[in-house]
């Protein structure tokens, strides 16, 4: 199969394409990759999608969300962070459902604080809340028997940075969460959100 | 208890506000009501805050999202319904912290799209989902014992113009819709989503 993983310069992106190309063409994409696309920006989203042509399935591994102390949080924080994270995937959904063969998938990335708090993570948990029911939705009304999933991880072993935010959170592996995008693009599971944690 | 219902006018918010003025003081607010307010407008929030003054309870039943299938959603559908029914809430509950007295309480509205998908509703699924997930982490940040909760209804029997678009799906009664809201106000839970149907 060919798969397009936005983000795939990331944290997240690398455990999901690393994990992809053992049996698959994986072409990466990022603001700065080899392939440009910036989900922020719908015109450079449809720009990709004709440079890369048809694939059987789109990972997207990216989303910025601002963390701060709920009485510290605006409007504009939860607006932000809507925009990037939820819809920057969304738009891809939108504009890329064209270019995904018949039978292909979408898998986006959402995570823990969907179904668990930290503090400063309210503007986080909103969106991902958000993103997973978008996921069970949009699976029920895409055409030509393309898919949609998320995962949902836990913090990553790798991202030390965070885990003074997740106390007691499971840690997860680079493998767990690659095999769960790897769930995601060769399964049959349709509309799930696959949590990690 | 001096309960503030935004949305008073609207189906769900009349069966909020008759279920609680059987035991508190009901203040009833809308764009067109005794006390006006418009939830997409930060200083209306306020303003409206200044006058009513000190609540000890504050519920939303506003928030509107485009229905449409899913090939015509644009980004900005998804926008618009994220700004009227999920931010508009969240800023309430933001700019309404410092008026709700110690101990008291904030119920927002959701429904049964955060978790069952309906042709035409992946921007409400969206919409409602952020919503249930803000409400999970906010609960677990909001200072002074202040509690959060969402009712989270399948369509009303009185809605009768949306019940073909929820074939199926169970008639919710104003008595137990109402009762949901009441649970709310009046009980002791906190950050949870109370499902009907
Ligand atoms: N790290 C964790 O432990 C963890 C756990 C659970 C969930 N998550 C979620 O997973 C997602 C990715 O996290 P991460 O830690 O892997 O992030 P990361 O290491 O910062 O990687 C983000 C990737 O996305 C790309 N990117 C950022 N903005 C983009 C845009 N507007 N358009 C296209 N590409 C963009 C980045 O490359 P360029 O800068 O070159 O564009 C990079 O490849 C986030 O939504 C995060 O909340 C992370
Ligand atoms: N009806 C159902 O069966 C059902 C089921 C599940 C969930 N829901 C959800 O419940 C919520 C309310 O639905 P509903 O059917 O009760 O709606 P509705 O009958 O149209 O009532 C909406 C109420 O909110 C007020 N309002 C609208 N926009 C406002 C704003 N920007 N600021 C302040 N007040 C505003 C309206 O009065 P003004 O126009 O005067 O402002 C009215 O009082 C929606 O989010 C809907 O998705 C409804």
């Amino acid at each position: 199969m060919k798969v397009l993983v936005i983000g795939a310069t990331g944290l997240l992106g690398t455990a999901a394409a690393t994990a992809l190309d053992a049996r698959h063409e994986v072409i990466q994409a990022s603001r700065s990759g080899d392939v440009q696309v910036d989900l922020a920006d719908a015109e450079s989203i449809s720009a990709m999608f004709e440079s890369v042509g048809k694939v059987d399935a789109v990972v997207a591994c990216t989303g910025v969300v601002p963390f701060k102390p709920l009485a510290e949080l605006t409007a504009g924080d939860f607006e932000a962070g809507v925009a990037d994270k939820v819809l920057g995937q969304v738009n891809l959904v939108l504009l890329g459902t064209p270019y995904v063969n018949d039978g292909g998938s979408f898998t986006l990335t959402t995570g823990v604080l969907a179904r668990e708090p930290i503090n400063t993570g309210v503007a986080a948990s909103l969106a991902n809340g958000a993103l997973e029911s978008f996921v069970m939705a949009a699976a029920a009304e895409l055409p030509r028997g393309i898919r949609i999933n998320a995962v949902s991880p836990s913090v990553l072993e790798d991202a030390t940075g965070y885990h003074d935010f997740f106390p007691g959170f499971a840690k997860i592996s680079s493998e767990d969460v690659g095999r769960a995008y790897v769930k995601s693009v060769d399964g049959i599971q349709n509309g799930r959100v696959f949590p990690l944690g």
